[in-house]
């Protein structure tokens, strides 16, 4: 048993689709979450910036006392985690393993596409990674640059998000009959790019996957909350104007959360 | 990638329904798997003699460079898994953890029954697992020490079969929603089980979720076995009769296997 919070790092507002599926699975666990907003989007950075920023977010966390850090961002898992995972004596959890796996088990022909921010795709972790399980995978990876600014200036149901996502995916309409959101500010945008693909087309959310592993690895390492009643009590950061991050927590996550800004950089000096 | 054995510890035949659920969710994973069927039941035997003989079953894997060990036994797991999870460097899975979390997610009106040997029961660990993570759940256990004898002589088509399942388990019919089958030779009398308990009960197969479990910490810890084509290759013994295991296993997994007979006592001299 372990009361202290888990630490949910993002780029942005990407990760609160992950804490959504947290808040669903396990409602009883505590959440501090940090969101980069001021630097979003990571993924057209160089490597070696994105690994500093995360670095920054980690830290942060620690600050928080959390037990457990999720990784709720495609884009710093890809250039960060393995290096973070192997350097601290918590459990450490990113969004591309069980992504991956989901889509393994979840395609019949063996066709997977992936979508993700440049830096996610020109990465190649994922056909990497799904390919080192699974070696006769045919995997397409497609960056799709124009999504997550959508997504952080919140214009998710404007006729703009239906065009930009229309012809963002046209390579793979047909292609493929698994895609992975490779990003996790991408399930913001589900209905759009369900739509698009067609039906038949399962969508994986590399986050909601990710949380049926932080429920596993909470049960193997007995670092559960107790589930006596109590209040939880969130936090959410954010380096940019906590108003606009708290209309979109609130809409998406559809309770009310307190959120402060906070200046990463400040506090590393 | 790790291409090494997963090793199973049973008391018996019993841990082959959990080796069944992993050829079907991971049917790439090489399997080494030690059944005690010479020492068979477990359960109502003393506790410090439960742990030397999970001990010798723990030791007799690790000669076979096995990735982790699955406790694919309720009775070993509830006295030993603790501590030999702690003393080795590689994972060490156990059935309870899986099936108290998976009975928590199923119940809808909070009375869940626990059915197992003597000692699982006796040890209160299932009420304990469970109380800890959600106290207000109300938890029956009862003991039912016929039924390994039942599996183990292969005897679970009889009459005498329904027989004792009907009266062993009358105490609890009616009074929970979701029944831990918390002995992994259970699941081999799952049909009866059952139809005595009624349609709307769930059985919670507790080796069954633990294979989820194993999913989950293979990815974790990168230790999968590549899904390249190669034909597995599979190895088990057992302490007492290889031909009556075979049959039973044959049976049961509905593949052809090699079994061998293996001495420990020898062997730990």
């Amino acid at each position: 048993m372990d009361n202290r919070p888990i630490g949910f790092l993002d780029s942005g507002v990407g990760g609160l689709t992950v804490v959504r599926e947290l808040m669903r699975q396990l409602p009883h666990e505590e959440i501090v979450y940090i969101g980069d907003s001021a630097r979003a989007p990571y993924g057209p950075r160089p490597a070696e910036q994105i690994r500093e920023y995360t670095w920054e977010l980690v830290n942060f966390l620690l600050t928080k006392n959390v037990k457990m850090i999720v990784f709720a961002c495609n884009t710093a898992t890809a250039v960060a985690w393995k290096e973070v995972k192997e350097k601290l004596d918590i459990p450490v959890l990113g969004v591309i393993l069980p992504g991956s796996s989901a889509a393994i088990k979840s395609t019949r022909n063996g066709k997977i596409g992936i979508i993700g921010t440049p830096m996610t795709i020109n990465s190649e972790v994922y056909p990497e990674k799904i390919k080192s399980l699974s070696p006769k995978m045919e995997v397409s990876g497609l960056a799709c640059p124009k999504f997550v600014p959508i997504v952080e200036s919140n214009e998710m149901g404007s006729s703009v998000a239906k065009k930009v996502v229309y012809e963002s995916l046209a390579p793979l309409v047909g292609k493929v009959d698994t895609l992975v959101l490779g990003c996790t500010h991408y399930p913001l945008l589900r209905p759009i790019i369900q739509n698009v693909m067609g039906a038949n087309v399962k969508l994986i959310d590399s986050g909601a996957e990710c949380i049926r592993d932080v429920s596993v690895l909470l049960n193997y390492f007995e670092i559960n909350h107790s589930r006596t009643e109590h209040a939880v009590d969130h936090h959410f950061y954010t380096t940019a104007s906590s108003q606009r991050f708290k209309e979109i927590a609130v809409n998406w996550l559809g309770t009310e959360i307190d959120v402060q800004h906070v200046d990463l950089e400040k506090l590393n000096k």
